[in-house]
């Protein structure tokens, strides 16, 4: 990531918890002590973030400075020493919270990540893809902490690709006037997808054009057999209550990418602490 | 909340997936097009955010309409119908993802919150509070919901109030010169909150002037005696850890507060679809 | 367009001529004075803009309609009133330069890309595109224009598609490996385009899974070849020197489409006049 | 310039094109691979915007160099090589769209005034303007790349000189009413520049204290006619479809300056690329 | 002032008070009790910013509506209702203290400024302006307040009007090469003034083609035959420890203009209060 | 303080006096010019605001160095050098009186604030805090001025603490329950305060759970009276009409704070000036 596109982000997080001080600190530490901090993960996790966290610390104070003892991506268990910064003590304690709640996010986010990328079977290269089911404002993280852990991202935003959905379709008289007029509209670098409910509406949205068949909800069954009808001809993502279970089911099954929403709306911090040397 | 406080965290998200128009809904449906959608709840949740979800609908378009059916803080079951949008249906479907992914977070906040205020043994008035965990840039929010779900806020940020932790009174050289260092140095509207590791450390807070006392990641036994000594001199507010099950025993023993980083720092999205009248 | 994604051009614009008031203005005319104004064009041009044009003034005073005669994409010619506005003098002689300098460029964009919409062979589906060469800041009035004068646009920007240039393939180590890293790094929604400078390249980035292949700079008998061998398997896209000579050859070639840098890159401001009623 | 005038352009710039990062560099090139490159002219243009050139790249990292081989308003021909920047060949392709965009318009404007400039009368002191038909948010490097082209700049805003327009005159009930309430009005700093239609408003204009004259769209031998009435007393600026001939025709005629809203509504991008050193 | 040139200032403003809410006044008002409360000087004022005043509490509420009793640049004395809102009471009490934060300033300019403007001798038509030591960030509505006290504006900041000051003679060379380097480089819609330290300057100055003076500290008898020798020819403009009995004087002595840089570096916030109706 | 506190303060000073050049500047003096100049004292002062003097030439030029011969907090008297800059000729001649500007007002501050702590009596501690009437927008500057002379902050903002006022009692219908809603509704962190009219209130603010009293406007006999009423139980505010007399009498009457509006709502600016080296 370029720190262009995320530092409005790391601002305004600042902003928020610092714009008039911090009181505590000023009161308590010494303008001249010294700190030396360790992020260590209190379990296991993937690593994700490290720029992020670095850059809290040096918006905060250009004097602190930054190791990473892992690279994003890597797996760290617990106790893991992944990250160090050094420098000005309250300069430390001041960025604390605000760098940790965005790696906890991050880390979270690339661990269950990885868990679902894991879970797909064997030999499959079915993609784990996120949504656009992110935390309002901190997109370019959440899908930056996606990759992370190994998933794919599914389109940035509403402008950059097609995704007819069933509204869509009611909306245009069906499958095969939406996808046309999509086609006819969008930008000639970006495919068209489309969500089916059926099978019966499988074919016609092929035929009409989709590169992509979006199967929401549907039972492995009837993936199957879409699979089984589509092979070749367009590329199949599956979504909708998406378990580690079902990633492994519907990967045997045939699927080339299973959207996930729960990656980013439901996001479990990572433990991750900031342990200070003493 | 003044909408003046959250307006900027709406146009940020509403830039983030719209700033490029939205091909398909643009390409799909008729300019004139109108639709009536509800959010409806798809399990148990408490409602919350009512204002802001009408809101971003009201900047994608002022032609949309938005009438709520239950208040905040209200609680509804599946299927029920908590707010409903009319207007032109490209404006609904543009802002659909955006008010969805802010309010889900704000009422799985709100509903969480009222499971942990819940849990409060019967008769204790025991306040639940969140803490500064809370999302980089939509703090107002989750101080927001958490209110909504019963819950207290801690303090907004590091400039609004003192709590003394456990590096503080190391640097300060103990907790003494750390609370009476603080007390000269914050407004004077600010009570001194300090964190204490041990009974030890009890009486020379209180001594030293602290209203509030944190008692981290203490055994309910702990607890239980800090409250004996403490009582009536200082507030006890209890965290680390805490579950459902802590916060009856925690209340119980006699805490004034618990506050619980989980409450936002892991949210659970609420199950909250849009459903488009047909 | 929604106004959510092109207010803040107008903020600026409206800021770096009005931040100080307008001393003539308020010096020579009085504060109730009423006015009527008609942008007029001056010579034939595609209309353009239209909202854009009002939503300058309703900034600048919240007093002022606005009615238009012509809808965007519509021909105008010398004299024809397109849109008015009526109001406080004041409020329109502030708003007009702003006003003005934007729409004349937008009626300037859809003008000349009609031309070369135009410039196709008759009985060709060839699609005359837009490029990243456009207004910095102010991509979303361009594209706009882009399509208001018949034309498409291309990806939005640098995260939203992908297109393999030579320095790309160079560095990749040839079309192959640079088209299948491509393929796995990006979202599955967006096609893969690479730019090949000789024929000897189409067949490698057609097997390696190229969707479009950009023909930059060729002649028009090896874009004929191109053709030839490409036609049904992937998306051919000509650029480079593009004349509407050459958009007419280039069609009778039977690309898919031509991106035409010079749309947005050299603008012509449209002669589009504001007469005040007397 | 300062940068701080006009960092905010290139930062809406950058986030425009590279806000969700760049996926065929990122997929493509190695994040420790390293280039070179040089901006290379295509043909005769006057050099403009090296800082803003160097400025963009530093934007997107830090770790770009920059080196300048010809100074703003040096004449560079066909081959030329202008600037060169070294670093991360990421950074390097992320930024180039950006960075050409902006100067190929700098340049642009530079060469066009510079043909302007030198078609006035050998002898003569004629000074070329430009006027406030500006880019939207651009003005600043608009006015800037106009003076390396040896133009000279017209009032910056409406709020920092004062040019009584027709619509004033008529508003006011008259040149003398306008003029006066003008002087009365804007600061003592600023001279009062007042249109005037025909010679019978040149006295009354001159009379009521008027600084500058503006003859628009007059005819030559008018515009000499004024000039004889009006020389030592008053400044005389002529504008109106303003071609190179008049340019010269006027000069001799004795206006002090010509403005010329071409030389920046109507911008034909200078050929200048970017070739890396392979 | 137009609103648009205004309301940031506003937003921060308001942003700095209430970007967390008003926990007392949501505490302890009904969100449905109405208020009415008036704006009453609690002494003699010139009064200054209605507009201001009632789109604070615009921008807290739609739903307050206000009311002026008394035009800017009205004399108001004690007890004087000036202005009045009535609406919500939360909204009016959560604006109160920013809306008068902002009046009380402008008011006590405007105040001051008349005071001033009145201490010019009977028939002199000396201006009095302002200077740009203004409050950082807030120099529109400080230099409005002069405007609306009775006193003129001075230039609007460095970009828009040339003032030569000893520093800038030193390092020119001399008056005369400073001039005419101002001239050469500066909009020819901009005056040129000129600082001088001593009458030896006065001539050089004039003849070098100075538009406007600026005598800074010096003493009365030399402004006087700084007067006499430069009466007609060119703009006089005092400055430097201006005080009520130094503006009659110089008026007397016959300079055109004086500026005071305490109008705005050093003000008394008018007193004005808001009364709540019971 | 952190500069992200500030940062947004300084560019939009600079933003309003520079972001059209220097025409003066740009036009009389070298690119190479070398400049050293001094913050020099006129008179004696407390020093206040060398962080930000240093920002804003460095934002002006990252060439330009600092150096501080005094502290914040210092005392200077006239002639004292109290801060020098060296660099480039034009970025200090541009960024004088953006910086002049912002410490003359935060010397100002600080120096009257002294006076005001000063004047308590001797061996008391009564605290001098300011109020939230401080500049829009520059609050956190007034709030650091205060401290550096001396003084205290009160609360931030109206989200950071309780301030029940007359109003606010009245309609929660008494001192009671306007402090026990506040207690309720306000972070356990925050201290309650309450504003009494008279002495018959102060037993049921205390007895309701105040923490702190403000008495307003009240006699100094009645001051002694609550103190004597109220000493042990409650922490005591005077305010309104702080004379330096008064703050003697208050402090001898044994308040605990007195808050003085005055201190930032009506600014003497220090006189403290750029003087260059020749």
């Amino acid at each position: 990531m370029l720190p262009l596109s995320y530092d409005s982000i790391l601002d305004r997080a600042l902003a928020e918890d610092l714009s008039s001080g911090d009181v505590t600190t000023e009161a308590c530490i010494l303008q001249t002590a010294q700190a030396v901090a360790h992020a260590v993960a209190r379990g296991p996790i993937v690593v994700c973030g490290g720029e992020v966290f670095a850059r809290v610390f040096a918006k905060v104070d250009g004097a602190v400075r930054f190791e990473a003892h892992c690279e994003d991506g890597a797996r760290a268990s617990l106790g893991t020493r992944v990250w160090t910064v050094r420098g000005p003590a309250r300069s430390i304690l001041m960025g604390e919270r605000t760098a940790l709640n965005l790696v906890q996010r991050m880390c979270g986010i690339a661990t269950t990540t990885r868990t679902y990328v894991d879970a797909v079977a064997e030999g499959k290269r079915t993609r784990i893809t996120d949504t656009r089911k992110t935390m309002p404002g901190l997109r370019i993280l959440d899908r930056y902490a996606v990759r992370v852990g190994g998933g794919k991202n599914h389109r940035d935003n509403l402008g950059s690709a097609v995704l007819i959905k069933d509204n869509h379709v009611v909306a245009a008289g069906g499958v095969r006037e939406a996808v046309s007029r999509a086609r006819a509209h969008a930008p000639h670098t970006s495919k068209i997808e489309c969500e089916i409910d059926s099978l019966d509406q499988l074919e016609e949205a092929i035929t009409a054009g989709a590169d992509i068949l979006l199967l929401d909800n549907m039972k492995t069954d009837v993936v199957k057999e879409a699979v089984a009808r589509a092979r070749g001809r367009v590329f199949l993502e599956a979504s909708g209550g998406i378990t580690l279970e079902r990633v492994r089911e519907l990967s045997l099954a045939g699927v080339d990418a299973i959207s996930v929403g729960a990656l980013t709306h439901s996001v479990v911090a990572a433990d991750l602490g900031l342990d200070f040397e003493t």
